[in-house]
């Protein structure tokens, strides 16, 4: 095999197929990155059995080939290159040789029949979707999936079609995160839960222009993002989904709307007395149109008021400040509504339209 | 005590301060600011008892007095805080109370009097230097010492004024680092080894002006460094430092000179091939006109060539990169001559004016 790159061409695919290059594994050939110039194109792959990456890097096919090489050793050396031609060249022993300019580096490959190749997704159930929008969706809702949990279930999103309509769901036991977007066309119904770390690697690949879309085919047990020059494919998680329908409601007893910024501020201020596993609530005393905050650890005590808009009953509650952080960081609305019943029942921030929900349970408090 | 700052101001003094205070240690008091506004000025002061910083804030007095408080806290507290007036109250029982519009946070001081002060230094012996001049002169010769040593020697820097030149030197025991200064007048003779760690938080610190001076006063035991409104006291390492005089040598039998860009590039790459604790030498190999530079690892070889000048013998020598990496880093000529005697001999990177001096002892290596 020989080809013939630009630098920052090569450098560019091997970002991408990075991300689905595990950081510790006992089998070394996942470790790797495969080029295969055996057909027309030079396509660059990385699996680690979950999540797999193929994308196709422009370049001069000399004469074909395919080789497995070390991803991170292969993308630091051509990271440091000059930014000029790079020829990768391969012998009968395996043995890889780059060079550019004057620089010749000469590392072992391996045979790329170890390697597994990406499985095939059929075609049939598809949806398109902006970058800009798949990239936004994720990170407004990632935050709340409960990455290390026994229940599988809780470590993906929950991705539904319905029409013209796109909806995630994630949640871990004390939120649940909800946002919808509308689709331009109508499509098949759809309900798979997509792996988290998947859709945290996607969006670091995802350019977020909102010109271009990506295209989302829903296999058995995969799921297969195509856009640009790449392809994702992730293995789903297996189960049925939790009913988070049943645990949503529009009854409230108190509403009350706030300045994002503020709100968010003030509760970021207040965790500076909480260090790391010290559990503290930041409570909210809601009184006539002030809301006073107070946070309150070994540390000393926080206290802000801030002017609201409020109808229904005055109320005290009181959160893990955290989740009310999470929740107010991903919301873009110069004002929020937050929806309560009471101190023991959930609240609820989300707009008029039900473009996102986010459903936070209250934690118990001192109310001395 | 009452206290008025802006916020930028007494962010700005809290951030020059916490250079001294300890990462870890078992005496908190030394983990606290001292805000000492017992004069006509608000002083911050940090101490770890080896480093002492001292800074005057710009505020309004409103009542005398003075506490210690826990630094991290305070500083990220100040930090977090609106872009506004903020006061800062102490009440009989230490109480601190610091607020900012609507914010109220209420933590706990400690007594002053448990705080230590900075040594007093004669002001007799000083020299005056740019910021900027400082600041270049830490950066280019700090790589080299060798920060836990138990030679204390070794951890710091012999700091030499003669007449108007200020000479700075650091080593580690496979190489040496000298830079020389002039300065605007000349001064009385002295030499004093600073602690490394002194130096880099004061690098920190400056703001590497060059029309702003720092003044350098030297004490038996302790060095001062006076600017802006600021203050940093340091203990001196005790001992007489290395002859260094002795190692030095203007013979040689070969010259190389060398685009220093180039020649950094290609050993950069060549560690791409070396991993943490694997200590394997660059060879460089001088035919001609031609350096021939090959490194080879467990993980392959690297070669590469750049077209010098080259003057007398050819030579093939080899050093451990990272050597020459932190030399060449911090020569900003755009070629750089390097002077050898043989395979076993130390190499010198100077200038003509003799401002830079960087001395590296090679490696022995397999010449096959």
């Amino acid at each position: 095999m020989k080809l013939s790159f630009q630098k920052s061409s090569l450098l560019n695919g091997i970002n991408i197929v990075l991300k689905a290059v595990p950081a510790k594994t006992t089998m070394s050939i996942l470790e790797c990155i495969l080029i295969d110039a055996t057909g027309d194109d030079i396509k660059l792959t990385a699996n680690d059995m979950e999540l797999g990456i193929e994308t196709t890097v422009e370049g001069s096919i000399l004469e074909r080939g395919r080789i497995a090489i070390e991803a991170k050793l292969f993308s630091e050396i051509i990271r440091r290159l000059p930014d000029s031609e790079v020829i990768v060249e391969v012998d009968d022993n395996l043995r890889v040789s780059i060079t550019c300019e004057k620089a010749d580096f000469k590392i072992a490959g391996k045979s790329a029949e170890e390697f597994s190749y990406l499985p095939t997704i059929e075609k049939e159930k598809y949806i398109s979707v902006s970058q800009f929008t798949l990239k936004e969706i994720i990170r407004q809702t990632l935050f709340s999936i409960a990455p290390g949990d026994v229940n599988k279930l809780m470590t993906g999103e929950l991705f539904e079609v319905h029409e013209n309509e796109l909806k995630v769901t994630s949640l871990d036991g004390h939120r649940i995160s909800i946002r919808k977007v509308s689709l331009r066309d109508s499509y098949a119904d759809q309900k798979v839960v997509v792996p988290g770390k998947t859709l945290s690697e996607i969006s670091k690949i995802l350019s977020g222009d909102s010109d271009k879309d990506v295209l989302i085919f829903f296999g058995r047990n995969h799921i297969l993002f195509e856009f640009d020059q790449t392809l994702v494919v992730s293995r789903l998680i297996e189960g049925e989904y939790f009913r988070v329908d049943q645990m949503l409601s529009n009854d409230y007893e108190t509403k009350m709307t706030i300045n994002k910024k503020d709100f968010l501020d003030s509760i970021e201020r207040s965790v500076l007395l909480v260090r790391e596993n010290d559990k503290k609530p930041i409570i909210l005393n809601l009184q006539d149109q002030i809301l006073e905050m107070t946070l309150t650890s070994m540390m000393g005590t926080m206290k802000e008021e801030i002017l609201v808009n409020k109808q229904g009953k005055d109320i005290m509650i009181a959160f893990n400040p955290k989740f009310l952080i999470d929740a107010l960081r991903v919301i873009d609305d110069e004002n929020v509504d937050i929806y309560m019943v009471n101190s023991k029942a959930p609240c609820f921030i989300r707009d008029e339209e039900g473009s996102y929900i986010y459903l936070i349970l209250p934690v118990n408090f001192n109310r001395s």
